[in-house]
């Protein structure tokens, strides 16, 4: 059995919790033994209290310790580890592996996915991007994220940075669209209900199609007259602004092909 | 039984002539009695060849006649209908109907939805957004549009255009967001697959949580740490200036809260 400690109460902390007590229902590869949080109430509802610290001197000796905590308190934290040599990983899209405290074995174990504390997520779908030092340490990571999940891939924190960039585009961005989307469904009386198996469909067209071939609309078909008569009809210039950026975005890249 | 000829041959044509046939199989409320289609042949692996015309002087005498071609064909259509006062509508989200050619009685039927060739849509989900002169014709449009999907709404031309502007933000710009992701894992060695579970969740997520309480990310957070580092990180021109500036829209957003 790999003994595994959580650093952190947030909510890829407590989707880890979650994820690998189901995984111990199945098989004994992983033993999460401690969850430190500085407000140990808050994780009663998860685990075992017993098991749940929030003094640094109270670690106890494990396989892995893993940092799910926001990326300014990263550092703080490795700087409070009193221990040496042992395996202590992140779980940042953006944080650097050889930024971590050198005084023991550094890793990444980036579970690649949008958590909201009150939305149940099922981890054996979530990718999870491994980044360790040897190969010794990578087999570690190798097998407690098999535990949990289906999509294991080996990324260095060159290729995670494009991937967290990359889904800032694909999450972030998306959502502010449908932000706008339904910005201009309340202007104008139209529930935003009748958009959401077109959002639904976008997204499960791109399971099958690239994103080139499904790419369709005014801008894609260069049609002119549609493209101005919908940059008349956007009266709020932030939404007319991107509007246009992306239209003529996408009549680019068509150009490109 | 309400007797509709489709005119048109493209994926919304397709899509309808299947969604037809599927509910004739439920009940009788509606029969799609004839299909217009330039080249016959288009049809013939969807409905019986007999029903397929090719020429204007063959239509039937019908309840319904839907106009399923593109934006720009619709008036030429109307223009070749040789009979008067019947009723007939066209599927368009942006072409308003009172510049449908009044010799007959001017109605919209537009499915809400992006129809790909050789993509199955399950059509009892798909919005369709009706509009009509008269509430006689809105019970004729009501009854056939039940009769193929759950989702039925009246919405009059000013709304459907702005479900339409709409659509192309949560449709359109969304995959050519998803598109950029692409771009940015090529260049940098990354499978495009890992983000898809990413994309899947966030198109989820909004049918339960509105999008401004599921906007996440560097630039709801203001954490400019980040956001200038993903700055540094993107090479590519175009990229760059479509994350400054829907970073700023998401952190302008986040002020007027």
């Amino acid at each position: 059995m790999i003994k595994v400690v959580i650093i952190g109460s947030g909510s890829v902390a407590q989707h880890l919790i979650v994820a690998f007590r189901n995984a111990q229902k199945q098989e004994n590869t992983v033993d999460l033994i401690q969850v430190f949080s500085r407000k140990k109430e808050k994780l009663w509802h998860l685990i075992d209290s017993t098991k749940v610290i929030n003094e640094y001197d109270e670690l106890l000796d494990a396989d892995l310790y893993i940092i799910a905590v926001s990326d300014n308190s990263i550092l703080e934290v490795t700087e409070n580890l009193t221990f040496k040599n042992r395996l202590v990983v992140h779980t940042s899209g953006s944080f650097p592996i050889d930024e971590l405290n050198d005084s023991n074995r550094r890793g990444v174990f980036y579970p690649l996915q949008t958590f909201s504390k009150n939305r149940g997520v099922d981890f054996r779908l979530v990718p999870i991007c491994l980044e360790s030092e040897n190969a010794t340490d990578y087999q570690i990571l190798n097998r407690v994220a098999k535990s949990i999940s289906n999509s294991v891939f080996a990324i260095n924190s060159n290729q995670r940075k494009a991937l967290h960039v990359a889904a800032v585009f694909v999450n972030n961005f998306t959502n502010y669209l449908y932000q706008i989307g339904n910005e201009i469904c309340e202007q104008h009386q139209v529930p935003f209900e009748i958009l959401k198996p077109l959002i639904t469909e976008t997204a499960q067209k791109i399971m099958v199609l690239s994103p080139l071939e499904a790419q369709t609309g005014p801008a894609k078909r260069c049609d002119s007259v549609t493209i101005e008569s919908h940059e008349a009809f956007l009266k709020d210039e932030n939404h007319l602004e991107i509007y246009k950026i992306l239209t003529q975005a996408i009549q680019d890249n068509g150009k490109k092909l």
